[in-house]
């Protein structure tokens, strides 16, 4: 029964990024080059993806340890990550294998089933496209219907080949494991750079009377490779931009388009209202009838319908109700769970704190490590101390509690339901629930002295 | 005599919009459409102009409370919508009506004058434009220069109307109330959609032998309507870049023009300089000499000359004197009052306070219902705490007054001339002129215990 | 021998900037127009530059005191400016003179040398451009390739002059300061404005048989002045988008590269990441490996290898070290020292502090006129109190410090190595090294006074 896998090449360094990331992590609206490349296979391969790393690939593996890896440790060319991936895929079942590039993140789940349906059949199958000016990618030289090679563009002689067309390799590969395993030992690297090229198998498997196929894709973008900052640049806006259109055109409104960012895996529904500019990354969610201001950058947050987002601010893992009010300026960190109809104003920071239904915590506050129920107010100028140098601790507030301002709440500590806080208190007891908690000197007024 | 009145249709749901709100309530650089379709009109008809609502009629009322409203309890069409309003229409002694649609946020005062100004002396007219693609707009038949009738465009046969011309229904009525009470009876709804249409009285008309009128507007955009976020984006990007190459030319100097948004009820004088990303919305007013940098958002504020509103600073309902510093990362609420050459800086919010001729509240503070006398230094930290729960409570500082850091202002207190409070102090009774108050404990100092 | 030195015209108000500023004070990716300037000459004649300055020469000194200046108390034109500034000139030791516009920002140093390169030997040259439209700039008429005039745009009589060309006068001049000393005397202002102008040197360098050269810079830009916000918004967008371009094609990572603002004396090194919008400006650098987030300005910074600049942080006059993480919504004011690996978070301002290797303030601080030692950690809500309304005073930390949250530190003041100082204290003595310093009240917990 045959098995298919996909396999991404992402073992390059990418010098023309001069970066110590390898290229595949570089990102594009957020999400590293190679989570755009997984993302058009998953649907298609699910948990058959595998990824030959290379160039730093600790740094890779940490990014997705989800994935199966196969370490390249000397980058001798494209038919060498091949021939160092051959071994687990086999031993994995596998019996046919989609070869794409880890630096391509236009590309998409339906070029690869578009490609797979030709391609299936075939022993060795490449996908082409069509550019206007083919520049250094390697040409496909056809005889009739036949493919009969590719060529790099600098050994193109139209004497042997016959006058150039515009239809060159676009480096997404399909083949029987079986083909390859017979033809990777023929694989010879007497070539400028010395490196083992997986387009060199198609030359052999022609040879060798293999059923090959050059699947046309016509000008498909989505094979485009990103090899510089520049190019990484344009191939973002292109991606960006599509995306704004398509959210645009599914019913969100969004105000100042050209400056709004939104990640490949981010959603935003339908009845949504963004301003740019305002970037929305990670698997964040927004949901109908939620706005997002001018300003604000989301990462891997929920916003619930009714939710709003004003300007400035800047959600990571955070957890926003219906009907919330969040910011100007509010710092939303990881584990922030906004209740439904709770307010986080100005310069207020949550991590990992809940706030209840309809709290509020409007101004210059750090909550952390801290639980609040539904009803209370949490003064100006709360700060919540949860590390004491070593560790951190919790700070836990009942419900319709109110905490005068300039407080601060020396965790472990808990404040009962309906109890209040004197403005200015250092709270380091527990307050009951109802009482008032309070630790302030009095105040004295003396002459002033000159100075 | 003739009494002229404006007819603005802003019954509809505007379904492709996806949102809870009626569509005449999306905004165009800050504002509601509806506000920019009333702006065209104010100039032209003072107070006599009516809105027929529908689709959450509450929330249009709410927000253009002043405007007189006709309810279109189901919306079974423009002709329904003018049949429902009628009778309040001669009631209050109007004889003539321009009909408009309340999403053509580009409508202009001019454009409507222009229309007018041909249109008085018919019974019944409308405006046409020129299409390149006239796409689903109803298309004006004529025979030599006379109107025959509106067709639907897919209605439209050229073995009866004659080869098809670009000349469209612009969605502009003007008609005698007297010769539409005649018509409205005739008005019927079988079409598709079970509507009663406006555009078929000119049909009626013409069968009446009425004088009507197909005035040409040329190329004008300014009747354009908005049914989708697409369109919306688009229009909005056409208002905005307008508006700012109009103030460039007035003499504003504005820097990262593309990512500038300036409402249509904003000022912004000549001499004054801008740098984007910026927002001014509202009926905000920037006066010459002043500048806004990048990253700030202004609503229904005033900045006077010479004022400067650094980075990141947000301002609503707030008056900036001459030669004040605000920012950045101020944020200036409804009352905010910056008397001249005073500053506020970072991390500080100001909601109905006033602060007087070149006080200062530099860092960190939240300044709720307080009046700050001229001169005065707020230190950073500084918290008034007008809340207690229930009420808010005023807090009041003197001239040339010292609030030492991290100061918390129990309200109702009052801070003299000339006083000091030292830092860290709750402050809950009132400190007279020229006295210190304080309110601290003494410091120990204790060897460390080792945790 | 022949000394070279270069003479800039800024004498000018750029009335149609409707600004108190001069023009050339008038900014260009937050660098004035002059700096520009001067930028371009600076390789080629070191400290030979002079400045003619007029309408508010008080504000050009002040911003380039270190640039000798020539008062040109009347702006009686651009030949009256070159009358006023032979006698210091002369003075000097000079003997030829360029002569370039102050608001002319483009200018590049490649373009002075091309010029400076064909110019060499004559008496008097000047350059000139092809342009489409070549509107009011002054004509170029030539007899063969001998230049015999230029001629006002409105005078230009083409029986008199032959057909028109598209070459005008660039505004650039090369001169022997003898030659231009004999013609002076004959210099009239006998036309509209009642001006002297430069340009007529040439018909009467022409006349007296001087060696007269018209370089061609064929379509250059470089030389095209500012003269409205129009044309100031024009040309930056022009300087931005090529900055940016090159700053990508050098290796430099950006991301949303239209929003990207570098100024002209900025460096950015290949392998650094920029998200836009963001703002480097001033004698900012950003070394290889750092990031800098998306909404974030920086001026005359330096942020180092491995530091991260996150969002909403704005940069002035500090030093960020390697691998040091700053914001999001951190502000570093001048003198800010951060070491490397330290960290400053959300809300915290410093000003002429240092915080020493691995020390962290993360969250609403202001900390100003403080040092601060490696491995210290500064609670939540810490102020220095700096100011006592008279001077400014200073914060001593020393390693490995504890600051528990929302405490005050009255400056002058110090607190030792592995000192402890307590959540909500006011610290006004010092704290010895390993000892605990505590100021608050101890809590009671009464029963809630209902109101």
């Amino acid at each position: 029964m045959p098995k298919n896998a996909a396999l991404i090449l992402a073992a390059g360094k990418g010098t023309r990024m001069h970066s110590d990331k390898p290229k595949v992590l570089q990102t594009m609206l957020g999400e590293p080059m190679l989570a755009c490349v997984l993302a058009a296979l998953r649907p298609v391969f699910a948990d058959d993806v595998w990824v030959v790393t290379g160039h730093r690939a600790d740094m890779v593996q940490a990014a997705f340890p989800e994935v199966p890896h196969v370490l390249q440790e000397q980058q001798l060319g494209t038919g060498h990550a091949l021939i160092q991936a051959l071994p687990a895929l086999t031993k994995a079942g596998c019996t046919h294998l989609l070869v794409v590039n880890g630096d391509a993140p236009l590309l998409s789940e339906s070029l690869v089933r578009q490609f797979l349906a030709e391609a299936v059949g075939a022993d060795l199958a490449f996908a082409t496209i069509e550019l206007d000016n083919p520049g250094a990618y390697g040409r496909v030289v056809r005889q009739g219907a036949e493919v009969r090679a590719i060529v790099e563009a600098k050994d193109y002689d139209p004497a042997l080949y016959g006058p150039p067309t515009n239809e060159v390799n676009a480096g997404m590969y399909y083949c029987a494991l079986d083909t390859v395993e017979s033809l990777l030992p023929h694989l010879g690297n007497t070539n400028k750079s010395g490196e083992y090229y997986i387009t060199d198998l198609v030359g052999l498997a022609v040879a060798e009377k293999y059923n090959v196929l050059g699947v046309r894709c016509g000008r498909d973008d989505g094979l485009m490779g990103v090899n510089s900052p520049l190019e990484l640049e344009r191939m973002e806006e292109t991606l960006r931009s599509r995306r704004v259109r398509d959210l645009l055109t599914s019913g969100v409104i969004i105000h100042a388009a050209d400056s709004v960012r939104v990640g490949l895996l981010a959603e935003v529904e339908p009845g949504v209202e963004l301003t740019g500019p305002c970037e929305i990354y990670g698997c964040s969610r927004v949901l109908r009838g939620a706005s997002v201001a001018s300003h604000c950058v989301l990462r891997d947050s929920v916003v619930s319908s009714g939710a709003q987002i004003r300007s400035f601010s800047h959600l990571e893992g955070a957890q926003v109700g219906e009907g919330a009010l969040v910011g100007p300026y509010a710092r939303l960190r990881p584990g922030a769970v906004l209740e439904a109809e709770s307010h986080v104003g100005n310069f207020v920071e949550l991590k990992k704190a809940r706030l209840g239904q309809g709290a509020k915590a409007n101004h210059l506050s750090y909550l952390g490590d801290a639980d609040i129920g539904a009803g209370s107010n949490i003064g100006a100028g709360t700060i919540t101390c949860n590390y004491d140098g070593k560790n951190k601790h919790i700070t836990k507030i009942g419900k319709h509690a109110f905490i005068g301002s300039n407080t601060a709440l020396v965790a472990p500590v808990s404040v009962g339901d309906d109890a209040l806080v004197g403005a200015g208190s250092v709270i380091t007891m527990d307050v009951p629930a109802g009482e008032l908690g309070i630790a302030r000197e009095k105040q004295k007024n003396l002459p002033r002295r000159k100075n």
